[in-house]
């Protein structure tokens, strides 16, 4: 997911013209127009940094200049400075908040999806952690870069990059066993195909029809076993990689990554974040 | 916040061809190009109905026929249906995710409001719950509109609607009393003026240089009610507003309401969003 | 109405952009395409200079060299040098006609504000000059920054940042005062609340309801000095603001202003500009 | 300049978006969300009607309904209704100012140039009224309509659809002679070239040079007529065009009509435009 | 690559909107405002019809009724019907080259894709007919939707959907094993992995790395064959798919399909687009 | 068709923008993220040089510094280096294909453009080299300006800056005499008036009636013949320009340029481009 510097600028120029409206009316009076400053912008709990580079480059777009302490994905501490930005007093603080909702949108998705990677880890377990397209509105882009930050793997980018044949899909294809024949017939050979399944039979019709992908979509951990179990038998395992997803949480993770499953996908993770606090501290005018 | 539908048409299409790409690739492939669907918006969880109109008029924006069930507002339980869609089955399927993810953040915003709304009023309390501009980045809109429906205040829309000067601000107008002169002096008569205060000393200056809002800024519930004797003695109870921030959530949200101020003001309505869980069912194709 | 560089930049490369269409066919074929050139923009009358900053960050945007001899708000005479301009010759002239159109619609504004106010000033009134939301259409930034500039008030910059119950609303709430009743009720304490009124029957029932703002709509002068002369017996004056609006230009405005209201707005500045003229010209090759 | 609906329609939302910020805020509290409202947008002075449809194809993108009593460059009289709209009463005040600008600053425009247009032609002389590239910054389109329906001509739309070659680019060209002779043999064969002239010497070198048009900057009337002599001594006259331009105005326009010029232009009707005065009524709710 | 209609239009309208500019001045001159028309869009050479669903979805954007008599994908011959076109004249005027681009440039594509396709497929060849990104530059849409319509494989959509290890790459990551060795620890689990290769050594380099498909670039037929053995031999063929790239034609693509390749990609097929003759006919007035 | 660096930037970021989508994966992986690289944009086939000026304009929008070795309009050959950019690896590697795509198709048509140019030029004939508006969608300004860098005449730029009357056009104004007459009637005076003609009665009708140029539509070159002599018998020529279209190729052109036509315009320089064959070579790490 790397955006050069000047495609991403655009991006979040937009995110901050909401903020802006027709101009801070605070900082116009308040403010002298040619002050300068200096600021810091620094944690206030310990987690993993996210939004540095959209940082900068927003910094960047707006001539301000800036130091970074920490790299995205670094593991901070609480009072620990993450940047140091100077420039044009006014300008820092019409895009104090802007950049504070980046970073602690992004950081907060980015020590959640951490934290699950590192239990997961410690465990023992091979299974990688991925997000969903649950994200909020429109910011696909940069709750799935922060996932990537926080070690998490950000599955689809958007309904482009691979087929992922869904309940609803099936619906209309007469069956799973169907939609993956389809699928793997018509689709571009640059493409994997997933399907979500709900019961055992799908799973290995899936698997005989093609599928790279099985979602084990709503299994209770031992449903997952009796899948695994089925495409170990059938010879499938190792061949299509099995997903888990569906009611799984920070808590339960470890119930499922101990069935030997490759991907785990939780939506929480990017649709019910929990901001990381940070914040811009004026050092110097 | 009312905007005509043409208008917030336009911001909806823009969130959807984010999550679209070159096109939905599964789709494309798995659901025949004339076939017609009818489906299902059903909550998954008790909670306050958000996101209806803005689903409304995408739907609209995309030529689906829809009748909703809900209004935003609506109080809702697990099952029950907010919206019936019916139309090309293809541009359901490839709305599905989008229309989701707004009602899932919009009504989680409504419901987390609500529940504060409502713990105030059932305690015999005044004061209203504000949400600040610490939203997710870029849905500043959705994110205050959702609020509203909750019956939360919105505060400011964006930087434009009200001088808020804060800590930041201060540094450079020489102490609270000499920024809030400031401000009384420049701003427009359209505006109000509130500030943001760290000290009993400043309560009081800020009332006397003619600030119409006092943002009491990390005090804890004695300190607010020093604060606010303070006011009364001095005879600005009534004239100024008394507005609490910093540190209040759910759970002691009560302890500052207890002291008569106006408005409290919560960052975690939507920066830590919990998603309300919501899914859409082919119901006929 | 402060907006970081950034921001104001892609505004102002969008005006230049409709002049452009598919490029300068005139400059392409007669100039020589490295050549570099220096140009003065000069005042043809007096007036009051605005839109130089917009000039400086087009011109930046443009990576052209610039030296402003005058910042907003100063009074220029004519011939005199507003800004000195340096770098490549094609993109000095692309952008002339684009750079005069603002200069000279802004500083026409602004000259016509600064002489209402000057005037009411002068003659010892404390009247504030506003001006309405009758801009051209699409230019309520620059038009108000104009006014701001020439030292009047901005009045609302759009219609989220305050409420102003107009005849055609009042005609939907059964009246003026229940009118503003729900908007007491309803309305965030972030905004003002002002009503528009047309007899001194509404005015006191406006009070009442707790307008913050009420606007004598059309009033001639000594029914203003009726409508200020009740809200003064019932206790109002000094707690509510007087708007009077209608019909005001700048031969009559004293008139009004001597009766004593606080603001004063005026549609002509903004609907009626005479251009400033002010003109480009090259200085060397 | 006609163009399709449909994109004219993204320009006028583009306007309304400006003005409606994050939404408007007293409709949404005052008018009740379902209600119907019919308006009339009435003339309050005599003149020519313009931006009518403009008006028609915003309030089509509401979803809108309205009748339009009169075309654009109807005259019309006090009072007169020229359009009735119905529907969405929110919609319909929240359009309410936009869709006012619009009519009025292009009724403006139209007027201005008919009446122009009239005192040229029944005084019996030939000269079509132009106007310039002197609009408000971004909308040369709007100006450029207002002028056509008034009876004007558009001169160039933008700065790629003719040559026209100006004292700064005579600068870079050594003299008029060459830069009409630059611009003879590198110049589209479908672009007519266009050269400004400030004495006699140079309006015979630039018809020698081949230019389609000449323009007479800053002539007065009697400069004018020996240009013309010297054009139709030399046999040029009838095979150029010659354009007058340069601190004419409505009072000595026909000083300049007289002396047998072909076009007169005057950066006035566009830049300077005084309102058209017009409001929106509603007649039932 | 399934787009709702709603998304398609604005990338369709941006199109048309480059190429009128300012408006269709010959069109708003000659043909009356109210004037109603009919016409049929009509192939002038036998091939396959695309851009179908584009122009259906551009004419409904701008109110025209329409009737498609062949759908994407159809063959057509000389003088058969493709669509008839009904409402504004002006309308149908001012889009009917922009019209007639996007199908002749897509049906030129789709054309070409087939011609390739069914020769390899008459052969008795199993290998797919692929484009790559040498498309004309921002078309990548509207070009790959267009092979696809002439059964070719569209390969990536955008840098974001596939990886695709090419020569530059390999510089950076010391050679190919250990580019794909990176890629297949690092990448998305939901993204195939591509390598570009220049010799034999690598090919079985790549393979062993975990490569899902190698492209042999620039190989000549008898090094296609050598790479095939090599991988037969290895027990990789039937694992990973095999693409030849670089100087394939229309001409000699037997010879390499032949060889038992998986996929064949050209450039030509969207760099070197011969257009598809189409013409719009007025039927009625 | 002169843009400055500012406006030409914002194209070439769009186009760009398409083919990153969430960003670039392949490089994000394989590319160590501040690695610096520099690279040769090399010809591989002789031909001209065009995009050259848009290649500077995008690398410079995306910070990486470049030294260009030729400039537009330069002939090149085979291995030539056109282009030399240093500066962020990965920026290189994303921008690559979009960069070639613009020089590749630019260059393919200034090539086939100027061959046709030095063919007529080489045989004495006077004829100009004109493309149509058969471009590839939403690129007419990419395809005009390479034509212009070949030698050849850009034609119209779009519909807004000529009046060209086509056959679908003289069907509404009820013949060839009337459309001019009318055109010639309202058309602003800054504009040319061209009408294409299919037989040799309306050539006559449309020079009586006052037009500007003539294009003969699908004439053969005898019919050419008799149409000029008709012209110079009733003595228009030198007074009307005459274009010959349709069918017209770069095997065929002599035979139409022998017989004294002004402007020889093809479809097949833009709309059937072949590829300029050109590539990215990483010189150094």
């Amino acid at each position: 997911m790397f955006l050069p510097r000047g495609i991403l600028a655009e991006k979040l120029l937009w995110v901050l013209a909401e903020d802006l409206g027709q101009g801070d009316v605070t900082t116009a009076l308040v403010v002298p127009s040619r002050a300068k400053a200096e600021a810091r912008v620094i944690a206030k709990e310990a987690g993993v940094a996210a939004g540095i580079e959209e940082a900068e480059v927003l910094l960047d777009a707006l001539e301000l200049g800036f130091k970074a302490y920490v790299g995205d994905g670094a593991d901070v501490m609480p009072w620990q400075t993450l940047l140091e930005i100077s420039g044009d007093a006014r300008t820092i603080l019409s895009v104090e908040r802007t950049l504070l909702n980046l970073i602690s949108r992004m950081s907060g998705i980015a020590t959640a999806t951490r934290r699950i990677v590192e239990k997961i880890k410690s465990s023992g377990y091979k299974a990688r952690v991925a997000c969903t397209r649950k994200t909020a509105p429109g910011l696909m882009y940069f709750d799935k870069k922060a996932v990537l930050v926080g070690g998490g793997d950000p599955h689809r980018l958007h309904l482009d990059d691979m087929l992922l044949i869904k309940d609803n899909h099936v619906v209309f294809a007469g069956g799973v066993e169907n939609a993956v024949k389809i699928a793997r017939e018509k689709a571009s050979f640059s493409k994997k195909i997933e399907v979500e399944v709900s019961n055992l039979g799908d799973v290995l019709a899936a698997a005989k029809a093609g599928a790279d992908i099985i979602m084990l979509d709503n299994f209770s951990p031992n449903m997952v076993d009796e899948a695994i179990n089925l495409l170990r038998k059938e010879g499938f395992l190792g061949k299509v990689l099995v997903e888990v997803s569906g009611r799984i949480t920070a808590e339960n993770v470890i119930d499922f990554a101990s069935r030997g499953v490759d991907i785990i996908s939780l939506g929480e993770i990017t649709h019910s974040v929990k901001a990381f606090d940070v914040s811009l501290e004026i050092i110097k005018q």
